[in-house]
């Protein structure tokens, strides 16, 4: 049984590599696509370019921006505000929480449906399994464009606060690249002493996987605002044995720069008299939760 | 059918929690316990205390050390070094590889069969599944004693050098501060912001899970020192959009401190001419690799 589906058509603002596979997903789902972008790159096949963003934004209802940055979405839609009267924007350009609600307002003051997507994937992954993208801004935008927005990737709407997706989406990647320093740092740690990568690999791999619960763990703590319960490994402890880890650093001769941070927060809540709770309370240090 | 199995008279100095559940696992096991401690903390059920480090040690041809830290290891051992003399010592004491290679070299000259052990598990999971102990040191001792160590944990042997389970214990749990330090902030993010951690937990833990594909791929990229292979996304790509997470979390007011310590390194990578290749080739940035 072959389903009917509604084609829509949208425009593509940007062809860098996660502009172009974007456009390329939407093609290959069947939906007609206008391009744009400032340097003139090839367009996808199939596509059609239109030679001004007004062009562009004119031929679609829908019109989906993945630029350089914030900066270059201000100066690829500002002078044609005008034409986006009425239609719906759907910004992909990576930026802070603070530039997709400046945005925003921007778009509210014209009159412009606005959407914001955080995409979490690299481009090859864009219209296949795991990849998914986070929106927020105008429910009515991701509600009518639903079907063109899952070609992309998975859809998750997370509220009317525009910069919900790209808080949420940069709170993933924050976590990703402490993973990713800690992995590092013990790779340089354990190949200082001629071990090869590949051979501590299942075994690091394996215990972070076994770590992980720290995830379910910390954040029912967070939640209760109470670091007493569930403690596993208590502060004073892990207090007394993170100058260790980096003395075994610099040991062997490996820079303790990327785990230093974290051991002032420990003596401060040490300090404090946080000793027997868990570690997690250090999120106290880090900012005001609310 | 009951299998007949052999036991060891072991010896345990130090009754911290780790000591006491070492003891306690032993015992469970059904091999005979002598205990001694400092503080004379209480006895596990059916252990035997002993008044001195020396009449420990004379009690078993074993002796397990988990002490407070490197310095109480030479307190307790070294008046009565003597005793030692022809056993086996295996210290689980925390310590630096450094810390582990000179208590090898101290005991070799006192005839003492030194085995180094680095626990990685808190002391409710010794004797229970999931825990492992990573082992180096004397090979005889290891061999030795096998079937006693094993009802402490999964054992694992990892060489000659003293230093080599410490080494690998140390990278594990930085490592592990590093997953907790991402995943401490990216809570902080969105906590600033009112989102329940728990409601942002299951997110997160799916998308660290599928992130831990990098041990895999940074491994071979490493032991190859290529970091031009498998590239999914570009040092140059990531470097420029890393002051927006760092932005992100001085907008929300949260303390950028513990993912700050990377943005000097993947600079420094650009600068160098590497921006085409993986982010996995900031480890020659942290120290030699041999």
């Amino acid at each position: 049984m072959k389903e009917e589906t509604t084609k829509t058509q949208v425009t593509v603002l940007g062809l860098g590599a996660m502009g172009a596979a974007l456009a390329s997903a939407l093609l290959a789902a069947g939906h007609p696509v206008t391009v744009w972008n400032r340097s003139k790159r090839p367009v996808p096949q199939g596509a059609v370019r239109a030679s001004t963003v007004s062009a562009a934004i004119e031929a679609s209802p829908v019109v989906l921006a993945c630029l350089l940055d914030h900066r270059s979405v201000y100066d690829a839609l500002g002078p044609s505000a005008a034409a986006l009267r009425g239609k719906a924007l759907v910004n992909v350009t990576s930026g802070t929480p603070g530039h997709a609600r400046s945005l925003a307002a921007w778009a509210l003051e014209r009159e412009i449906d606005y959407l914001d997507g955080g995409i979490m994937a690299v481009p090859p992954m864009i219209g296949g399994p795991g990849a998914f993208v986070l929106y927020s801004g105008s429910e009515a935008v991701f509600d009518a464009y639903r079907p063109v927005l899952d070609t992309l990737a998975d859809s998750r709407f997370l509220g009317a606060d525009p910069g919900m997706a790209s808080l949420q989406d940069i709170a993933l990647l924050s976590a990703m690249y402490g993973q990713f320093m800690g992995i590092l740092h013990a790779f340089a740690l354990v190949g200082s002493a001629g071990v090869p990568a590949t051979e501590f690999a299942p075994m690091l791999s394996g215990w972070l996987t076994a770590m992980g619960g720290f995830v379910a763990e910390a954040a029912s703590q967070i939640d209760k605002r109470d670091y007493s319960i569930d403690v596993v490994s208590n502060l004073a402890m892990q207090a007394a044995g993170y100058p260790h880890l980096l003395e075994a650093a610099v040991e062997q001769g490996v820079s303790p720069a990327l785990l230093a941070p974290l051991e002032p927060l420990l003596n401060q809540r040490l300090a404090d008299g946080h000793g027997a709770e868990a570690i997690t309370g250090v999120i106290e240090l880090l900012g005001e939760q609310k």
